[in-house]
């Protein structure tokens, strides 16, 4: 009967989302703009027949994509099954938001408080041809880059560091300590290369701003010790210029097999990419 | 002294155009709608100051992809020399349209009535997963389909026949005799068919109606031997659904070495897909 009590109950759903960034305002519900957020809490509510709200795991910006967003939303007595709701959201939503799972959490579970890392990746196009047919999915660049000295420079960003020099935040005081656990460079294909981060937690527009540093490094303005003097000085200034959004993907959202609401949701407001 | 003769003097100038066709209404020129010719000739226009008329290989339909458009313009006492419009028109193109190259032909080269083959990719998804990146440029079917049997239905296209069977067109009297040159199906990777076609001409939907009737095919509802009877009763009734136009790309044009022009261009007016 674990069953019945469930769907009679609370449950916490968790959501695994991808989506096209295009069209959207990204990620957060806003007044009058369409944003991804607001898209699924509007299919939601339609369908049930009242206000849900859903928590995203990352606050993504205009234009940027997600195939593994994360997300959750609570629901009382409804005596939907959980696996249904894929299909139901599916049918719902416009072509470019797709749900990937659904599925019961505990209901503590709270998918931007309890993530422990996110990847991201950024594709950089380098063919001097006009890119028809995935411009709005990679950024174009006009220089030639050298995968190998941008990998070295990302290689440097592996680890605990103070990462102030590649946010753009207005706010300075927050805290701006973050891991980086895996950084990565690589020429994906003859077209393509290949900027992959994961870390615990992003600062606004983090990845971007390094994306940008990187091919400053790439076509040989910047040396690739500029990456530690950024981290080591603190200072926007020296960083590259904000990568274009389409570039970028959240590619998945990862928690622990246990796990537990051990930071403070303000803590982590600023974690947007 | 002839590059100066040759641009001071009237030139033919051979365009390959790339664009993705979501945003048109198709490739034609039409008096209120965004086409792509229509955008293309407003470019070109805007550029010399003065009325450009291009004319393109093929009339692709509203959400038809392009890899290699082909159309050629008139030019008259212009000093600009004529590989330097790639890099003009695609500066000022949107993204979504491309010139990927420009070349002077001889003065009777048109591109649509000296095309002696085009070569169209139809691309199935059959992954039951939402196709959220790629929904604009492939059809997602939601049978299983047998890509071997699909295949054997194709080669049954192969040779000169009457088509009327697989267009549909609403002049019946128009001459419907075409070469197919090419036709194959297979499965191009794990959620991809792929369907190449290459015939001298093509009518009114007839490469959307043959991927309608494979997926029929491929699905098990017609059988393979379906193909021929379509062909030898000449009957669009007996021919599957219409597949949609996000499918579907022009990937090439081909041009006999020494091009003749032998077609009356009214007999090839109804060359469109």
């Amino acid at each position: 009967m674990e069953h019945t009590t469930n769907i009679l109950n609370k449950r916490n759903i968790k959501l695994v989302i991808a989506y096209q960034g295009t069209r959207y305002c990204g990620w957060q519900r806003q007044k009058d703009d369409l944003t991804v957020q607001g898209t699924i809490e509007k299919t939601l509510s339609d369908f049930l027949g009242s206000p849900v709200r859903i928590q995203g795991a990352s606050r993504t910006d205009a234009g940027v994509h997600a195939e593994g967003q994360t997300a959750n939303f609570k629901l009382e007595n409804c005596p939907i099954p959980t696996e249904n709701f894929k299909e139901i959201l599916n049918v719902r939503l416009p072509a470019d938001i797709a749900i990937r799972s659904c599925e019961n959490a505990p209901m503590t579970f709270h998918a931007s408080r309890d993530a422990v890392s996110k990847t991201y990746l950024y594709t950089f196009y380098t063919n001097t041809e006009k890119d028809v047919f995935h411009h709005n999915h990679r950024w174009a660049v006009e220089y030639r880059l050298n995968p190998i000295l941008m990998n070295e420079a990302a290689k440097f960003l592996i680890g605990t560091h103070d990462v102030l020099g590649f946010t753009s935040a207005k706010d300075e005081r927050e805290n701006s300590i973050r891991t980086i656990f895996e950084a990565s460079v690589f020429q994906a294909d003859p077209d393509e290369i290949h900027f992959t981060i994961r870390a615990n937690r992003f600062l606004y527009l983090m990845v971007r701003n390094i994306a940008g540093t990187l091919v400053e490094i790439g076509r040989g303005r910047f040396h690739v010790a500029q990456m530690t003097e950024i981290l080591a000085r603190r200072d926007r200034t020296l960083a590259g210029p904000t990568a274009p959004p389409q570039g970028l993907c959240l590619k998945v959202v990862e928690y622990s097999k246990n796990v537990r609401s051990t930071l403070d949701f303000d803590a982590c407001s600023e974690d947007t990419e």
